[in-house]
C-alpha cells in the first residue's frame, strides 16, 4: 500500500511491479489529487513558457500506472494510519465517503506541503503557491486575467528566483522580497551577492533583508500590495515561495518518529526507524548528509525518485540502500546559472569543523574561444585534512553542472590536494586548460598545507 | 634547464620561479620554435575561424616569460643532452652556431611531433599538419590563396574531426579519410558509428577502412587528390590528422627510459627515472593509466600543465605528485558532443578484465525542457566487483562536460552501483530527473548482479 502518487510513492510502486508480478503483489496506490508522477520541479517553467502543455509535466498518469496492475485510487485521501493493526483509513474526497484498508507493507510518500505564512491576505485571490500542478494552473489563469503587470515573488530560493524568471519571461515586473540578506540562502551570502547583482542585471527587483508583514487587499477583494517592515510594494500577483515543510501529519498522529526538521526518519533501506513494514521516501522523509553527518530535509524530485526505486526493490524482495546525499543542488535565473554542494560555511562552523575557504574566478571554456563566459567558483576544505567540504558555483551557460564534478569527489571523501590531479574533460569549447573547478581545488590545496 | 617552451616547460618553469626567486635559483629556457605557452588546442578553432587572431592562443610570450627572470632562449635547438656530465649543447637556429651549456636540474618538455605518412606527395604544397602555430598558419595561407573548395582530412581522431570542422566552417567540401572502421577509434565502434552519422549529417563525406598510400600532385606540384587503396579524392588542400608520437629522440640518444610508446618514463613526481636531476612532462612522457595499470602516451594540454606544475614544485625545492590519467577526452564536431574517459571494450580485454558493458539513450535537460537533445552514454563495468571501468557518450549540447562525473567516479574506484546514489545537480533545465549517467549507471548495475 502507497499513501501518495507521485515521485516518491508511484516510483515505489512501480519498481515492486517491475520486482513482483500482480499474482505475487497487490500493489493499492491512493492519492489524494488528480495528478500521478509529475514533475513539481518543472512547474516554474511552465508558468513561464518555456513548457507550453501542463501534461508535459506529467510523466506517467492514472491509466498507465493502472495498465501496470497497480491499484490506483485517485482524489482519494488517507486520513489515519493504524500501524499497530496494519491498516489506513482513507476518505474519497468528492463523496466524503471513508473507509479503512489492510495493508502487509506501507510506503508513506506524502511529500511536503508549502509553507504559507500567517498573515493578514495570505489567502486573498491573486496570491499563489506553486506546489502542485493545480497550484500552476490556478496562477496561470490570474496572469491570463491580471491587466496590471507587477509581480512580487516572497522568497528567494530556488523557487522563488525560478518563479523570479517565469514572471520576466511573462513581461510582468518582477520584485522579490527576501527574509534573508543575500538571495539564495543555500549559498554563503557572498555567493548570494553574486546572485543579487546578476538578478538585478535581469531587471528584477531584489528586496533583501526585509520581512512580509502583511498583503493588502482590494475593493474586489484581490492582493494590491505586499507590505514589509518598511516598505510596500504594489502588487498585481504573488507568489510565495518561501519553501516547504515534510507533510507527516498522518506520521506523527500513528506515532512514526519524526526528525528535527519534522521529516520521517528511516534506515538506509528506507525504512522507518523501528519498523518492520513501514517505508518512506521523497519529500517527507529526512535525509542523512553525508559531510556533515547529519539528517536534513531537501525536498527534491531526484532524490523521491531515487527512495522509491530502493523501497520498490526492497518491497518487492530485493535489497537497495539510499546511502544519503551531499546537497547537491543547481538552479538558474535566465542565463544565470547557481550551484551548490556540501557545506557552506556556516554548515561547517554548526558542526563543529574548521576550514579554508577560497573564491576564484575562470571561465567555462578557453578564454580565447567564442562564448567563455565568467565563472565564480567558491571551495571550502577542512583545515589540516584538506578534505573537499563544499562548493559553490554562480556562472553562465556551462558552469552549473559543473558541480557534479564535487559532488562526486565529496561522495569519495577526497581532499582538495587529490582533486587537482583530477584528469577532466578538456577542449578549447569545453573548459579552460586548468577546469574552473581545479583553479579552487589548487588554490584550496596551497591555503590547506598553509594551514 | 628547461628544454622546450611550451605547455609542460614554461609552468614548470613559472611554478619554479613562484618557489624560488632570481638569487636563489637561475632558469634558462630553450625553444626551437618563435613561440612560448600557445594553446596548440585551440589551432583547430582558429584556423575555422571561431579564434580570430592567433595571438589570442598565446597565454605568454617569451617577454612576459624574461620579465619573470626566466633566461628564454628563443630558436636555439638542444642537439644533445649529456647527463653524465650535466650538459645540454644547443644549436642557434639562424646563425647555427652550437655551445654546451651545464645544469644543474633539467627539464625535458620536448612535445611530440606529427605523424606524417612516408609516401609519395606528403611533403607537397598543400599538405598541413596542424601541431604547431607555424603549422596553423601556413594552412590558413593556403586557404587564403586557393581557388578550390575540396579538402581531405587524413585521420579522424580528435584533430581530424575538429579540423574537419574548422572546414566546413570555412566553406569546404570536407572529406575524412580514416584507417579504422569508424571515426575516433578512442571510441568503442559502436559509439564511433554515431559519430560517423552524425558527421555525415553535418555533409562531411566520411569514407572509413581506407589506408591513404599517395598523395598525387598537380603540373604545379601543388597536392590535387587523396589516394586510398580503392578510391582517389580531389583535394585542394590535406589536413594530416594522423597523430603525434612523443618528440624523444634527445633523450634516447641519451640513454633516457622510453617505455612501449617511445615516450620518456617518470616516477610520479614527474622525475625520468633512474635519474637523481632529470625530470620530464608533457606530451613526450608516457603515464601511468589508473584505470588499466599501464602506461600511456597522451599528448593533451591539460596534463602538460598539471606536469609542469608538478615539476615545477618539486624543482622549486617542494613536493607534488602527478599520480595518473584515467583517460578522458572530450571534442566536438560543430555540435555534436564527444567524450570518453577510462577503458574502451578492447583496453579492458587487452588487460584482462571481464566486463559488463551497457549503452543507454536520454536527454540533456528534463525532456519537456527546451531543447532537451539526446544523449548516448555507453558504460563499462567489470565483471563481479562493479568497478567502473569507462563511459563513452555521444550527444549534443551538455553531453560533453558529463564525463567528468565518471572521470572523479573512476579515480575514486567506484562501483556503478555505488554511483547510482550520486547526488548529482538537477533541475529541469540542466538534467531529468535522473541524469543520463545514474540512467547508464543503474543499468550496468542490473547487469553486474545478475552476472
Amino acid at each position: 500500500m502507497v499513501i501518495g502518487g507521485d515521485a516518491a510513492g508511484m516510483s515505489a510502486a512501480s519498481q515492486a511491479r517491475r520486482m513482483k508480478g500482480p499474482d505475487e503483489l497487490e500493489i493499492v496506490a491512493f492519492e489524494r489529487g488528480h495528478f500521478t508522477s509529475y514533475s513539481a520541479c518543472g512547474i516554474p517553467y511552465w508558468v513561464g513558457g518555456d513548457v507550453t502543455e501542463r501534461d508535459q509535466l506529467i510523466a506517467r498518469t492514472p491509466e498507465e500506472h493502472r495498465a501496470r496492475d497497480i491499484d490506483l485510487r485517485m482524489r482519494t485521501e488517507v486520513t489515519e494510519i493504524d500501524v499497530g493493526r496494519g491498516r489506513v483509513r482513507a476518505r474519497d474526497v468528492d463523496s466524503g465517503a471513508e473507509s479503512w484498508t489492510s495493508y502487509d507493507k506501507l510506503v508513506i510518500a506524502t511529500g511536503a506541503r508549502p509553507i504559507r505564512p500567517d498573515m493578514p491576505g495570505a489567502d486573498a485571490p491573486g496570491v499563489h503557491g506553486v506546489q502542485t500542478l493545480d497550484d500552476g494552473q490556478a496562477l496561470l489563469d490570474t496572469l491570463a486575467r491580471t491587466r496590471g503587470r507587477r509581480a512580487v515573488v516572497v522568497g528567494a530560493g530556488y523557487i522563488g528566483v525560478e518563479m523570479a524568471e517565469a514572471l520576466i519571461n511573462r513581461g510582468y515586473e518582477v520584485t522579490v522580497v527576501n527574509r534573508g540578506k543575500e538571495p539564495m540562502s543555500t549559498l554563503d551570502p557572498d555567493m548570494g551577492r553574486l546572485v543579487h547583482e546578476a538578478m538585478e542585471g535581469l531587471g528584477i527587483t531584489m528586496v533583501n533583508d526585509a520581512e512580509v508583514t502583511k498583503l493588502l487587499t482590494g475593493d474586489d477583494g484581490r492582493v494590491r500590495a505586499v507590505v514589509t517592515d518598511d516598505a510596500e510594494y504594489p502588487a498585481d500577483v504573488v507568489v510565495l515561495g518561501i519553501g516547504v515543510r515534510p507533510e507527516t501529519g498522518l506520521a506523527k498522529a500513528a506515532g512514526l518518529p519524526l526528525g528535527n526538521h519534522g521529516g520521517l526518519l528511516t534506515d538506509l533501506a528506507m525504512r522507518v526507524r523501528g519498523q518492520r513494514n513501514v517505508w518512506a521516501g521523497g519529500d517527507c522523509v529526512e535525509v542523512l548528509d553525508l559531510v556533515s553527518g547529519q539528517e536534513r530535509h531537501i525536498a527534491l524530485g531526484t532524490h523521491a525518485n531515487k527512495h522509491g526505486q530502493v523501497i520498490g526493490t526492497n518491497v518487492g524482495g530485493g535489497y537497495a540502500t539510499f546511502p544519503g546525499v551531499v546537497g547537491t543542488a543547481v538552479s538558474k535565473v535566465c542565463d544565470l546559472e547557481i550551484a551548490r554542494t556540501g557545506l557552506r560555511e556556516k554548515d561547517a562552523l554548526r558542526v563543529g569543523l574548521q576550514f579554508e575557504s577560497v573564491t576564484i574566478e575562470s571561465t567555462s571554456r578557453a578564454g580565447y574561444y567564442p562564448d567563455a563566459s565568467p565563472m565564480t567558483v567558491k571551495m571550502l576544505a577542512e583545515r589540516r585534512t584538506g578534505r573537499l567540504l563544499g562548493v559553490q558555483i554562480v556562472g553562465r551557460e556551462g558552469a552549473g553542472k559543473r558541480v557534479d564534478i564535487a559532488a562526486v569527489a565529496l561522495t569519495a571523501g577526497m581532499t582538495v590536494e587529490q582533486m587537482t590531479a583530477l584528469d577532466l574533460g578538456y577542449a578549447p569549447p569545453f573548459s579552460p586548460v586548468w577546469d574552473p573547478v581545479l583553479v579552487a581545488a589548487r588554490k584550496a590545496a596551497v591555503k590547506v598545507r598553509a594551514s
